[in-house]
């Protein structure tokens, strides 16, 4: 939950760092793993789509490297270093877009990771802490010259990386749908501090989902306004598209929102539910025994004279007035629906 | 509750699909029942308003055909084939427009199905997963040149299909009304768990119907605007009232939104109160019984000097006493107005 | 509750219409009850102002000869059949406004109407479903050529039924605030579910009247910006006053909201200290004979070994060890501030 | 609570009525009191600053003086005389501003009262109901040509006279920052009705003048545009220094409001804990001596066979188990941590 | 919580005032600490940037005399003494910008302090109350030449100091959000009334940070949009840089704030569940022993004839039925489920 400061673990010079390159056009595809950045620089193609991507942003020296090639701003070293909200920002030489990757989504914490892309003309930059990115199977695509990748420029293959990301958000959702539909059955039976515990959870995860998505809904509109000199217009409604997927993912969290909320108060509710039937349960047994044990009480004194407990039939009696007591009592509370 | 996801069923061969073309001018109607895609083509009339219609989603083949036949943009292929919020987009050569269907309403659960239409200039496209719409009485009402549909073009017809599809959320805000009346008069007398299930559907449906009107008065209001080349300009007003209608359906259920989460208070009261009279019983009773029980607990005692057990008359002493303490708590109660 | 339906008892041909003209300029005043259609027609001034009031839209009939004598547009008259949120619209030939009106406010439950008028060159037409409206008042003052009116065109008369039914949504918020101050003043001391109902019932009133008011600000904003050609210039500023007047409302109408919020609180407040005192007596008794019932329970053991009962004070030392049982607890409530 | 009524009191010839002229410019000073309208309109000063103040709207005479010598719309005169949201309103010939007084503020209960400008070339009125206002130290500045009212001219004046208004809402919010401070240094600890009771009374004020303080910024934001042809451009920035401090107003009211909100918290937690704490203590109770009574209710059975009863320490045994049972029970609430 | 108010301790003589000028270009570098204002003002380079830094608003004279060399506005000398939302106000001849610093953030409450700027064309004055800030460490910097600080202008110094206050900010979130996962942790096992203050306190913490933060932004909104000409265009990025922060902040903190109602819930959910279990046991305890405190008061009374008193075995038959009557309570809570 801390932000803002320099990612962990920066300068541990164990953490292995990777630096990837892959270039493409219509014609060739190039792919060169764990480079250094000099032999990077060297094999960057002019004509074609660089798509370098650095994974570890501890290692100082690659990016001071990086930031020297493509002339970058150090205020933009310093947002790919720190935690950001999800923004697009235009500077002079290329479009900067960063948002926030969700994985690991089966287990029952979401993790986010900050990804950071570069679009300049002839190059993109991706930028992330971790190992691992949600884009091997896209890669596979480009190199096997499947859809219009290899057709189109880098803002294409930005577009396609958000999207992918993008996408990854409906997982998270529709599972939190899952577990809203699910909890909705137990909790109507059966509320317990389980269920409780898990519609807040959810909330949780809401509430950070919707962190990140606003922002990005807004950067995204910069970019869909054609602001950006670096997205061409006829790619424009590809982000637009994108677009229309953050919005259609904050109505849905915006329901789920109000899902769980009313699950809250479908639980307060059972609880109350329950408090009450407890409440009444007391409160039948003592009414019905309280007279009771005081007219047992009152012929358990000691004194001398009780002409009562002299009557042959006294005993009798006084099982009958109790028995009558017990049957006024009950048709009490039927009157009163208590049961 | 699953979203964004490809329509379940998809690639099932055994499920049918149907197409249908009605082409009419002001002279001429022509209906096309079960055709194949090509059959369809070539029995398109060009100066004529062309409706296609396709019940069913999952036929990946007829879709591409068409996809050839009107050059649809692979984006818009994919809005159709997947859950999409309610919008309106202009792509070239063509109007998208995609909303959600009400039906099965009389049911306790509302069934949502997306509808999606293609206006071009002398063609409209409906698709939608489902067999079934809201439209059969409307293709009557062409067919016998009611109206007046048959003098004008594929954007009046479209303001229609959409005026019907909205006239439709009507019911269902009327049902959730007379709903509302009738849960207003049970709930102050018999605050039961399932007026309160009741209320919580309300709710629930109240959640899904505004997450499917808001985003469609959205997309109203950009055609309204006359941003939109395939909307003559004499059709505006039209869209304009069903804009209006959708206004006005999401102030009703803003306003029944309102009124659900009183009613929810007034049960949330009444459960209190309930749980008030409850703990006034509890604590009449015992506050008048624990005295009386310990006072001939006291002459239960077996020692050997205690002088009242002696006296001739404590018996009935005894029983003045345990009468003025029930007289006194009575009055006691009745001063903090218990009962 | 129910909405957009057709007004009820439409083609009920045993109920009355009235239909009324009132002709006017500076110099003429004419007014004609109970015309048909065809006379009406035939009795219009073409340079005065002629307001035609039609009481009464169930004649399909009169409707439809109206319709065709002003060239009034399908829509509109779909807009005056059926329930509608408060709106201008501009037609080709005529300026469209319909509102609620307000009436019977002095009966718990207020009754809305809507009522829709149509502003000519040189007429008006008002239209409404129920007998009897707020004007008559204001049509003595058109006849005896009080105020401007008579110097003034047909938007002048429009402004003036507006602001008439606008005066008439203050007493309504008047009666509102003068009940919100009684609740107020009785809740403190005694919460009864009468005056929660009361607060309820309150609450409801409010939803409506904003559900009234916000779109009426809406439409009036629309005339104010000068958007409509039927409204000279030199009204606006009427129009304006009126735009204020709304606004005053709501905001009045959301200050009551957060009254009546507030009064839920202290209700709610009440009620739990209420809940609280019980539990307390509850809880005080309990705490002081429970213990020392247990004693006394302990001397009425009958074992053959039990030496205190044989001590000459044994009696009286029970007393006292029970009167200090007493006292102490009564020190130890004090203590918890319980009473 | 009522609003949009004519104040009360009208007609009141009883009443006395206070009209008042300041005249000046750089050299010269001027003030007459207990003015006739006629008398006043010859005093006026033609290139000076006439601020013409009258306390009483009650005496219409004056009044439809007034407007006739100053031109007033019939509109104007009708937001003087009744209740009105703060608003700014141009007119033909001057501006009209009315905004909200605060008096008596040492009191429990904000007194508001309307007070109304009109600012013209060479005069501006002020208008209000009730006799004395916050000007006093001001007209001795005036008089004393102190500051730089006497060097600028009217628009400079209905400034300053607008700045006193709202510097002394700062008053009032102080005194609720203060009022807050010290209930929740109470609320933590003793958590009474009357600490709830103010709470409640500080949130009424809060939503008064939440609802004074909105519209006035509305109506100072008009007039920091420049909208205005009488306010002179170079004192414009003053008006938006009065804009900032209602901003900043509305900021404080915010935050006091969620602080009084928060502060319900706290009182109802309190309440809640406290109820908890009672339940405790009856239950601790009623499950230590339920078991015991139970138990000497055993021995205190009167069957002619029960051996224990004839043990010689089968008394000694009962209290040895009853003090099991006590210390147990002890150790099972120190676990469950209740005490 | 007093706001507006002249900062207290004004024209205490005794208090001591710290006047101080650092005055650099590319090349030169002077600080001259202690200085009155005369000397301050010989010591100004006219071609350098000039940093004035007043700590100690309380000497007017030192105020007074500043005034008059730079010119300052006396509205602007007024939002300085008092206390200002966040602004940024463009005057003739310089900029004013006035936000709130944090300081002393380790300690459970913050204090807030108003910082001032003022920006001319080759001077920034700094002005606040209370001794020490937060630029020591950045006077350093200026001082060895590091970064860009020397080569750039005034503009690029303001914004390095709100830089610094606002990352300060971020210290303070960073604490928050730790608090908050510690009180989760907690709050779902042990819900003390010291975890409620904690979560208190937090939102209250929230209320203040966020009344300083929304301002800010729309201060700094305004110099971004490029509205002033004291801003450089090539420097309006690093405006662009802090405008970012300060709405990642304020992401931030509503993140916190609805994870703070979330913890709310939380720990009334735990209060209920706490109350619910003692009431269980409450009732379980009562339901057991009052029935069997009650058959052995049955056969504590004194009758003559009552025949089970005589029977050999009658005392092991009671004890038989109480041992059935548990059982069947058992059997009873068990299905109820609760325990």
């Amino acid at each position: 939950m801390t932000e803002h400061k320099p990612v962990p673990g920066s300068n541990a010079p164990g953490k292995s760092v990777i630096l990837e390159l892959i270039s493409y056009d219509r014609e060739t595809y190039n792919k060169h793993d764990s480079l250094n950045v000099e032999e990077l620089c060297n094999n960057l193609q002019p004509n074609q789509v660089n798509w370098v991507n650095l994974d570890g942003l501890h290692d100082l020296d690659i990016i001071e490297k990086l930031q020297a090639k493509f002339s970058l701003h150090p205020l933009l070293i310093d947002d790919i270093m720190a935690d950001q909200r999800p923004k697009a920002e235009e500077f002079e030489g290329y479009l900067f877009f960063t948002l926030k990757m969700l994985y690991k989504i089966d287990s029952r914490d979401i993790d986010y990771e900050q990804i950071n892309f570069v679009l300049g003309k002839d190059f993109l930059l991706s930028f992330q802490e971790k190992e691992g990115d949600l884009f091997d199977g896209f890669r596979d695509r480009i190199r096997l010259d499947l859809g219009k990748v290899r057709k189109k420029q880098g803002d294409y293959l930005l577009y396609r990386l958000i999207d992918i990301i993008v996408d990854n958000y409906y997982n998270v959702l529709d599972r939190i749908g899952d577990i809203i539909e699910e909890i909705e059955e137990k909790v109507y039976e059966n509320p317990t501090n389980k269920t409780f515990n898990r519609i807040q959870s959810l909330k949780k995860e809401l509430i950070y989902l919707r962190k990140a998505l606003y922002p990005l809904r807004e950067a995204l509109g910069k970019l869909v306004k054609g602001e950006s000199e670096f997205i061409k217009e006829e790619n424009l409604m590809y982000y637009a598209d994108v677009y229309d997927h953050v919005s259609h993912l904050i109505d849905s969290s915006d329901t789920y929102k109000d899902l769980t909320s009313s699950l809250m108060d479908i639980h307060i509710n059972a609880m109350n539910t329950r408090m009450n039937e407890v409440m009444k349960v007391l409160t039948v047994i003592s009414t019905i025994f309280m007279p009771l044990t005081f007219i047992v009480g009152v012929y358990g004194m000691n004194f001398d004279h009780m002409p009562e407990l002299r009557w042959p039939s006294g005993y009798y009696i006084v099982w009958g007035i109790m028995l009558l007591i017990v049957i006024s009592m009950l048709v009490f509370f039927r009157r009163k629906k208590w049961f």
